[in-house]
């Protein structure tokens, strides 16, 4: 079984200014850094990291759940590294820092819910597997 | 020689919602589909649509650039299909389909760009390569 997904980019403004758009009528602000764009908006690899950070989010407070652990709060710090010696200039690296509140959470639990989001569970994840190094950490607050 | 990215998720609102920030400060809102979330929002797999849309996107302008093509059009219209039967639901499969306008564009010139930004300079799409089928498509108005 399938679902299909649509998004559009597009309205070309300044340099490089885009206009990216979900299935809810949500706007995303995409440009590039100065001197090609003007800075206006995310860039692409911004945007991908935020693809992840949701995605392993959301994989953790969903599996987290399932344990019987209710995140109260949640806040992902995402570092990436981008090479730019070497085209394409990909991100090498990105570190994911987890901080986590809730109910009764634990080490264990948030540690198991993290590894089995990285292995099974997060499509975003897994769309980047053997291409990018993922690393991660996390404090429970 | 590399730089540095860094953005942020979080402010855990509602169900699932969340908000994404990058360098500049313009913020994007992430959701998930009811019923376990909201629908206020992109999901993780929208915003990585639009990410390979806007980095391709980009990375054809520049190439048609030093072609000595100016853009004036930019339109990209996305289409993922996500599995649902078998962890994890990724896309197994992205068609972008681009609408070009520009000066003294022509067909041998676009479709040499958006070979190049698959095969060489469009770092998200490398990114990807290996996990996710991506075809494409374009026409020029």
């Amino acid at each position: 079984m399938n679902i299909e997904l649509n998004v559009t980019v597009g309205d070309l403004k300044g340099r490089m200014q885009l206009t990216g758009k979900g299935h809810t009528g949500h706007t995303v602000p995409i440009d590039y850094t100065p001197p090609l764009g003007d800075d206006r908006g995310f860039t692409s690899l911004e945007l991908l990291m935020v693809s992840l950070a949701s995605c392993s989010g959301h994989t953790i407070q969903f599996l987290l759940g399932k344990m019987g652990k209710k995140l109260e709060k949640l806040d992902v710090q995402v570092n990436g590294t981008r090479r730019l010696d070497v085209h394409p200039t990909v991100l090498t690296d990105i570190r994911l820092q987890y901080a986590l509140k809730g109910e009764n959470l634990d080490g264990a639990s948030v540690e198991k819910a993290i590894t089995m989001a990285e292995k099974t569970y997060c499509p975003v994840w897994a769309m980047i597997r053997n291409n990018v190094s993922v690393s991660w950490e996390y404090t429970i607050r």
